[in-house]
């Protein structure tokens, strides 16, 4: 029992891996637009704000650190570095420091399930930095103390470290029989997702203020929903939800056994500005420098009836959670219902409602006292 | 043309992966003994000789980064850094610096068609150091400037980093015809593999000079033969030589091209001790601490009649190389012809002859001036 706790409690479901049409590195494209629009936002932060001297020398490192948390086989990954890179590179060239350009490492990191085979042979041959791959939980250590000088992550810190234990106990009043996601379950289940993000956060933000020399930076974006809303107006939510739907309909026609759709449940939270800014500040390590919600018609500039931009994603994120919980033979037949469900669901409610949002966040680390 | 000279001169074959009979995990007996073996002899030298300070401090590293290269998937790697890691501990215990003990960073370097998803998966779930994985080859810069202190690396020297030019051209005097290696070649072939080997030394030790510390450790163990032979008095390159006589009887069988034989050839080189010293006091950086013959029989303390102590492991560390350069359908056939070859020769003269030899060695890097 104890030993199955412990196994569920680090959790590690890849995204899809190879190069076919439900591949990460196929189905990313959303991802793709949100880096490629926070690109600015991110450099006039850095040249503005970042101090590259860091706080414990007057000249810039030699090495410069950067880690990716949750970068799953690229090619976002590698685009997202190399803005951070060149957004240095201008600040020291714009302080006439060009002869003080350090060398780059850059930390690739996702849980060992991910394909970083795939990662390896995919990294730029002219990139301008030391690669590593570094495997393992972001919810806890990866790095040495005090060893990085930049952290970005993008559309990974919706996943929770493990599913809330207490909605797969049978004997708990936030069992969430049925439903394999909280946004329209009970509100025991809603609070019960609520404090694993909560305890994920603190878990997460205690390791990076350990890891971030002070003055580091850490470069979010966060796919979460807008403050004061319940979970379930959200369509994002939605999405997630409509897989319990398919689910119960594959046990109506016995494919699926009842209970298999009562013990599964997908390990993701999206959260909202105000819920991640206070986790922040009940840390008390890391100054917000900027928050800042991300246009909607912007990072989600594709054509709104092609029900395909959502089921693909879907099935490139959560292949490896059902293969691993459920099984490989149902996901062929499981996503073919789905596709079905997103076109009789109207579909701009899924993606025009507002209510799901993408923000950037850029957070300091303060000195330590 | 010049295409495909850069495709060869990055070659990279990886040990076979998995965890079958052939696999490198299964089949790399031989090295686990002998790190078993240097294990005290490696932790001797640490401690009396290691300068934790480093140079440019008088207090330890907060962190200390180890690197292994040509680390393959395991499990050898993981306890020839525990080992490092051990000694180092000792080392700073026995004088009084226990609360000194840095943490550990590992660097786990191989080609990036290496199995790095392996590798990480087979990660000791109880390691005390922030593991992390550098693709690339290591004739090449894969790390910052001065991030390492200390270098270990088993087994992985002997691995050119291309065919030398010459013994693919035909115009070549040194052009390899109807042989895949050099040890029983015209002494033009012989010439050719030597200065690629001395070539690749260059380049390796420049690159390592870089990138470890003042007064950082270099640990190598290298399959090599007696000085003052020629190759091919050697059993280890008998070896190897018997897999092109292998090829040649598959030519005359018609199951492979007189072409294909021609045109392959192994990129492996044995070295002396007396030429690896020559190469390490040519490039200058390092000091020469240790270096010794391992004694025979406590490496090869294995069954001598057993014919596949010999052709598990060529099979394991050739048939990348073989399925990337000839075809995967021809890898079970050959071997089943070199299984025999082994058998008509008598085992012990390429076990016992005492020309083949592995051997440690011991570097520091010495003080920039």
């Amino acid at each position: 029992m104890e030993a199955k706790e412990n196994c569920k409690s680090s959790a590690a479901y890849p995204m899809n891996s190879g190069d076919g049409p439900y591949s990460y590195a196929k189905t990313s494209t959303f991802q793709k637009t949100v880096i490629h629009f926070t690109k600015e936002l991110v450099q006039k932060e850095v040249v503005e704000k970042l101090d590259i001297g860091f706080s414990s020398t007057a000249s810039p490192p030699t090495i410069f650190s950067i880690a990716d948390l949750g970068c799953s086989v690229g090619p976002n990954t590698f685009s997202a570095v190399e803005s951070i890179i060149e957004a240095v590179e201008l600040k020291l060239q714009s302080q006439g420091l060009t002869s003080k350009i350090p060398e780059f490492q850059v930390l690739f990191n996702d849980h060992a399930s991910n394909d970083f085979n795939m990662l390896f042979k995919s990294l730029p041959s002219n990139r301008r930095y030391y690669a590593a791959g570094v495997p393992g939980s972001f919810y806890g250590r990866l790095f040495p103390e005090a060893s990085l000088h930049f952290i970005h992550s993008s559309f990974a810190l919706h996943w929770l470290s493990r599913v809330p234990k207490a909605v797969t106990d049978k004997s708990s009043p936030a069992w969430n029989k049925g439903r394999v996601y909280y946004s329209n379950s009970r509100d025991e289940v809603i609070e019960a997702y609520k404090a694993q993000y909560q305890k994920d956060m603190e878990d997460f933000l205690q390791a990076r203020a350990k890891e971030v020399v002070c003055g580091g930076f850490m470069v979010f974006i966060i796919m979460g929903i807008a403050n004061g809303i319940h979970p379930s107006e959200a369509g994002v939510n939605t999405c997630f939800d409509l897989i319990g739907s398919c689910l119960i309909d594959m046990v109506n026609k016995g494919i699926v056994s009842e209970e298999t759709v009562d013990s599964f449940n997908i390990p993701i939270y999206m959260t909202t500005p105000h819920e991640f800014e206070t986790a922040v500040k009940r840390n008390g390590c890391f100054s917000v420098e900027r928050m800042e919600v991300l246009p909607h018609e912007k990072v989600n500039g594709v054509a709104n009836n092609d029900h395909q931009i959502i089921t693909y994603p879907m099935r490139s994120a959560l292949t490896g959670l059902i293969k691993q919980e459920i099984g490989e033979e149902i996901v062929d037949e499981l996503f073919d219902l789905y596709l079905k469900k997103v076109e009789e669901v109207y579909l701009s409610s899924i993606l025009d409602s507002g209510k799901s949002l993408s923000f950037l966040v850029v957070l300091k680390r303060k000195a330590s006292h």
